[in-house]
């Protein structure tokens, strides 16, 4: 069978492919004919994509994106030709959630003040981290990545998602409707909701309101779901102290950005994801799609990471 | 018998020593009779602790200090006189331990960059705790703390002490004269050693002409025990990366120092103690002194946190 390589494979990825019996095909050097003879789409190419999608005889099974967030791609298609998707989930948690501990000691451990100052004026106004209790937004496998981190440190953590159902590694989990309690004994709020239509512009004026000198608030989900004029205005008056920001609307963000220009705001420009071992922002990817290979090529199924296409994520 | 609070007591502790017979007299209040008296010194008063130590009758048994450094105690007199000096170790190791993992996440995550950074400019060249093998001086209750937090984020550390003795939460320990193999596959060093004649400044030129591009040098033992200069010189020709410093040699440092002026140093001010439930440097300390008083008062023995006063750590 086909499989398109949108992104780059290496020589050892080719071996483990073949011995399932896999050929691979790549961007460049795909012809008319073997598109729609494509079965498994290794990261989604737009303009290819659409040329798979519009063939009635695509034989295309399987999209294994490059992203958590699925919110780019084609799903009504997708779902309509019975066509199975799954993300990247889980591939970064581990480096985002070192990120979010890195803005929480940041802001907690003083070192927002230290690292412009330049004459000796000790500021011992600090937090630990079980001081500040974090409410996190979306409780998927980055969210449970961060609930690890902070119980570690021997900090209290909620999680927030649709039904409030309780997920292994958070103390208490409450539903996206009824997050008040949580909100009120919490000091950190962790926004790492998907993008989808629900969740777009969920932090606006109406949440901010609901706070009152929260300690921070982070953005590493999808900056679709942040009002970052509402957030500016929140801090302007002082219900939000600091604000850590991975994500943003629009990326990059403009010259002379209101965010650019708040003492208050860390940005660190969609690079939560950076790693050394796995380099790059699809680095390790491939140990997904090896994951799922022996049952999909056995009997078609495919168990690890698969989006429900009606809820997005 | 009667104890000198030299750092404030509350009203509670007040009554626990009331329990075991303790009367408390501070520097303010106490009597030229009272002193030789004194049979506790809860903290320790220079000018107040050479009158004990000057009078033949002094009844001191047991100092208390509030800090867990004790070398600016007169150790020899205090040895002679049969006092039992107990220090504060372990008192703010949580705090430290997470200003220590604060710095480490700074610098990898680029925070350190992103800090300054007033235009969009993504950095993704960042490191995973786990791929920065952090290499700890001083395995006591400060190192072991350091250790848990390193360890629960997958990475990897290895101790040195005096004699190389296994500790408890580190992944190898190696001694103070054969530590180098340890140095070598380590990217973090963490200074954590006490002040003593034996450790003053180790951490010179020919320590740092071992590194090379050593990510980050840490201080948060004694100022005594690093060069300042020869840390400015191996960063300079890029032996070491980064440099965060909690302590420094003096304190405060003069205006224009070079240490406020290298972007590639970050420095704390000695407040890594900083924490809000138990404020200011010394919170905490009463509940040191209240786990040896039963033991102190009912035979004469103190158990925690006990000083050898030869080795004055």
């Amino acid at each position: 069978m086909l499989l398109l390589a949108v992104k780059a494979i290496t020589e050892s990825n080719r071996s483990f492919l073949a011995k399932y019996g896999v050929t691979v095909v790549t961007p460049d050097t795909v012809t008319a004919e073997q598109i729609p003879e494509i079965v498994i789409s290794y990261a989604w190419d737009d303009v290819i994509g659409k040329q798979i999608l519009a063939n009635p005889d695509s034989k295309l099974k399987w999209v294994q994106t490059q992203s958590a967030g699925v919110d780019y791609l084609p799903l009504k298609s997708l779902k309509n030709l019975g066509v199975v998707v799954t993300n990247a989930s889980g591939l970064k948690a581990v480096p985002i959630a070192q990120t979010v501990l890195s803005y929480i000691l940041y802001f907690a451990r003083g070192l927002n003040v230290y690292a412009s100052r330049t004459h000796w004026e000790p500021f011992s106004n600090q937090y630990l981290v079980s001081e500040l209790p974090v409410l996190v937004f979306g409780t998927g496998r980055i969210g449970q990545q961060i609930a690890a981190n902070i119980k570690a440190f021997g900090g209290t953590v909620y999680g927030v998602n649709t039904t409030g159902r309780p997920v292994v590694g958070f103390d208490e989990v409450y539903s996206i409707t009824n997050y008040q309690k949580a909100l009120a004994k919490s000091r950190v709020v962790v926004d790492g909701l998907p993008g989808t239509p629900r969740t777009e512009n969920f932090f606006n004026a109406r949440f901010f309101e609901q706070v009152n000198q929260l300690f921070l608030f982070i953005n590493i989900g999808r900056g679709t779901t942040l009002n970052q004029d509402d957030l500016l205005a929140a801090i302007d008056d002082s219900r939000v102290t600091y604000a850590a920001l991975d994500v943003t609307t629009p990326e990059p963000l403009p010259k002379n950005h209101p965010l650019f220009e708040r003492w208050q705001v860390l940005l660190t420009q969609h690079t939560s994801w950076g790693e050394h071992v796995n380099a790059g922002r699809t680095g390790g990817l491939f140990s997904i799609l090896e994951k799922n290979l022996p049952s999909f090529v056995a009997d078609g199924t495919i168990k690890q990471n698969v989006v429900d296409l009606d809820h997005g994520y």
